[in-house]
């Protein structure tokens, strides 16, 4: 992987919604766009376009556009999108049901492997062929798979305990689902993903829209 | 309702952390915390936390500090918690599946009233004693119950044509966890769910941490 430094935060986060809209241009046929092209489908500004994609080295020609299959694996690269990702989830409740069913059907780079939880009335059952482990094996497990990702799906009142294990098995990467934030420490990346403050900003605006 | 003008979509994104702290709090059994001891626990700064909270008249009094209880309530009333929400799905696959069951353990004022589906293999199977309903009453189906909230767990072709039916029918928000932007009207609030989007991220991370 090419080395790209200083990247802030806010431009990372955009990455994966151009990718979007490139793989579904892609899909229309679509093999050049202009940075005002791009502008007016993605609603980002087209000087907020060129200077995003310049942190990577740019990708476009002076008045020809971008090539869309080009950036589009130029993005997939950047994000990391070319390797596979192997995952444990930690919590098979409603919710871990749930994300390891929409992981498997979104087929992509990112494959659960293992699912651990801490009610044995689970433990033994299979979720898409993957059987429930016991979470006292977790580090062994990890370690053995080589484990890149581990997802929470517990209780809040479990999810830093659960960071704090799959942290020091060795995961290089926590998507916590657990309405909690948990403390990584550095060396570990942390995406959360926090259903209900998204739900309760809806409720506001609803009230406040009516 | 009180009226609360001008506040910026940045603080409100803040609001149902801030609540989710409180609660935590007074569970915990505090009942009161300066902004300073605030700031340490939610790593916002203490000016920032004085800042919104008067956004919305201030709460606390000086050299007393928050009173939790208090703050906690009157946050759950601006973000209009004090509610029940009527809520539908439409997409009864695994994602939609997922937030059913997600919604129904989660046991909150939003509650899920009518799942809607295109496949007709799907339709009239049950998930939590709902059954699942032939998409094509969508219309007929919001009005009468007066739904609220429609969420939309389709893929990405259909989601706009779903977003287009739930905002003519009537609903004041919809929740999209298509991984798609769709365009709503000005009266209807909108909030994205792009899970995908925040593991393409956390790929990035990985890598880069690496």
């Amino acid at each position: 992987m090419k080395e790209y430094t200083k990247i802030s935060n806010a431009v990372i986060r955009r990455m994966p919604r151009y990718r979007r809209y490139l793989k579904d241009l892609q899909q229309k046929g679509v093999n050049k766009i202009s940075s005002r092209e791009f502008s007016r489908l993605i609603g980002y500004t087209a000087s907020q376009i060129r200077q995003d994609f310049n942190n990577f080295g740019g990708f476009g020609q002076q008045g020809y556009g971008y090539n869309v299959a080009a950036l589009h694996n130029e993005i997939s690269t950047i994000l990391g999108l070319d390797k596979e990702y192997k995952m444990v989830v930690v919590g098979a409740g409603n919710l871990g049901q749930a994300i390891i069913n929409y992981t498997h059907y979104y087929k992509s780079g990112f494959v659960v492997s293992g699912i651990f939880e801490l009610n044995p009335r689970l433990i033994g059952i299979k979720i898409n062929d993957i059987e429930i482990l016991d979470y006292e094996y977790l580090e062994t497990y990890i370690k053995e798979h080589k484990i890149d990702i581990g997802i929470i799906c517990t209780n809040k009142d479990n999810a830093q305990e659960v960071a704090d294990r799959l942290s020091a098995a060795g995961v290089k990467g926590i998507w916590n689902f657990a309405p909690v934030d948990i403390v990584v420490p550095e060396s570990v990346a942390l995406e959360n993903m926090h259903l209900s403050d998204s739900l309760h900003s809806l409720a506001y605006h609803i009230n406040k829209t009516k």
